[in-house]
């Protein structure tokens, strides 16, 4: 009798990554603040000193398209979404090590604006590569990149924390990245001008540091994450470490002018872009009810991006869920651009 | 006209780490002590503490074969090899990220021993994995491991430091790990009992952190690297690094008692296994002439590992020599195991 094997292809990364709580020993090291399951580690190192710790691999047909994206624009993009980790902690990045694999034809040209294009994303920081390792790929070329930052010890923000009454927010636009990559899949690169700025929000996403890092500081959140697997999958996370449940409502939230034409053009769902369609890298975070909405706002104004507010905390046992543009109440389905999920199934 | 692309197939991994210095900008920060170019970055954080950080990307039939390796063991390998660099340093591990590219049928079960087996590496030096990554790729498992260390500022030991003088000695056997594989390839885990100590070589490095710590606290070396590609290609980043030559005698190298006989079964070159075949992670390093032998291996038989010295250091325009069994000089090609160097050519 055989029995059949599970592979890994019937879970998605979550459940994957839940599964080691068991194997990995919960942490018994008193400068361990924050362990696996948010977007950065935490250590800290001094009284008034913390590092932020996080990674991310990215591989080629499954993250990013060599077709569509320059090698300068590959190495920004593949740093900007490690910066986006350090930003939704209220951190300042540092140091970054970059592993590669590379398959054998790759031009020596494309490597080299790889690593500039990585560079100069870092520049503004006064942030460097310090370290890294190469291997041979068969066929497709794998970037991963581990980011370390810094943070006060008073003033990182988790994914926990988030209560009821909570406002929630969520900085710039949704959908944008995703929009893009659809024009890119239907048009590509060459006739896309059209849809110049979604093109753009997907291939050179902006992480937040300084809002970031300003929310933080002024201690006004009480939970943060970056939307990188779409709002309804990103908010989820705050609300099961948390505890909580949440309500939004779908005419609050932020998308592009061009969204519903896209989504005609390129046959998808506008709902599912704006609700499900990741890589935004925008903030999603909530605060205290009794902080002003006008202050929030102000901080997004000072560094040239909206924020908007989307909703509310509600109690777990109330749900977690959705105000559709006629008022109705839906459930909302935690699922995502789950880069994981095998999509050859 | 059609130019001809240039690709990184045509580089090695250490000429493509070398373009990189035009690329990346020196150090322009004062709290990194060591950047690219070395078995770990060395970051400032306090007065007396300084971050080791390092990574190391490992991809399926490159680096490893699922066929001969279970998956428990795998993972205490792929965190050993990164512990390696972190005892090159002279430092104690602490934290551990986890990037890992994983097929879609990958079992389950291994995945889960994969974690079990990295925990367990790190387990008696109370070290951590703190955070991670999952993606989804076409066929083939990589593993890419960043490890965060520890080490007092001022004993941290680079690769360059060697001068004219200096004696070198190596921890352990060479060519162990190599003999191993090779009898791997052949006879399968299953048929290679005889040959059991060779083949756990292979399989179950040991990173030598506690005597790569104890040189360092003693101040008893100038430099120091772990061999992962071979003495002949180690000992030259050394050389090159510290802008000297060396002379090592063949006969003085330790070598497993197995090694002429694996050589024959298996049609290998016994030189080839001893000068230019990787993977032993032993220390390779250099001490001032005054120091006395017996301090160095003293320091061996604590931890219960023979260290041999095997030659010493030149002036760089004497040249990098090998000194055969006949008592011949010989040039030493610092051609080693070079994953990167296509194979396939």
């Amino acid at each position: 009798m055989k029995t059949k094997t599970i592979t890994i292809s019937e879970f998605g990364e979550f459940s994957l990554i839940d599964r080691l709580e068991e194997i990995l020993p919960r942490a018994e090291r008193s400068d361990l603040l924050v362990g696996i399951g948010d977007d950065c580690a935490v250590v800290k190192i001094e009284p008034d000193r913390a590092l932020l710790l996080t990674c991310d691999i990215q591989v080629q047909d499954r993250h990013f398209q060599l077709e569509n994206i320059s090698s300068y624009q590959l190495g920004r993009r593949a740093l900007a979404v490690n910066l986006s980790d350090i930003a939704a902690m209220g951190g300042q990045p540092l140091y970054a090590l970059v592993s590669l694999g590379l398959p054998p034809h790759y031009p020596l040209a494309d490597y080299e604006a790889l690593f500039q294009g990585m560079r100069d994303e870092l520049k503004s920081y006064n942030a460097l590569i310090i370290g890294g390792n190469l291997a041979q790929t068969e066929k497709k070329l794998i970037i991963d990149i581990t980011l370390i930052g810094e943070v006060h010890p008073d003033y990182y923000v988790e994914r926990k924390g988030a209560r009821e009454g909570d406002k929630i927010y969520i900085t710039g636009q949704v959908g944008a990245s995703a929009a893009g990559f659809y024009i890119l899949q239907k048009y590509g690169i060459k006739h896309s001008q059209e849809f110049q700025s979604l093109v753009e929000a997907h291939l050179q996403p902006r992480p937040r540091i300084e809002i970031g890092q300003k929310l933080a500081q002024k201690k006004l959140v009480s939970a943060m994450i970056d939307v990188s697997d779409g709002i309804a999958s990103d908010l989820y996370h705050i609300c099961r470490m948390s505890g909580v449940g949440a309500e939004i409502e779908l005419e609050a939230i932020p998308v592009p002018k061009q969204l519903q034409n896209v989504a005609q053009v390129c046959q998808q769902a506008e709902k599912n872009l704006i609700l499900h369609s990741g890589e935004d890298y925008e903030l999603l975070f909530t605060t205290r009810a009794e902080i002003q909405e006008a202050e929030i706002k102000d901080i997004g104004l000072e560094y040239g991006v909206p924020i908007s507010c989307i909703g509310h905390i509600i109690p777990q046992s109330q749900g977690y869920l959705i105000i559709e543009r006629d008022g109705q109440r839906n459930p909302l389905r935690p699922a995502g651009w789950d880069h994981f999920k095998s999509k050859t199934k």
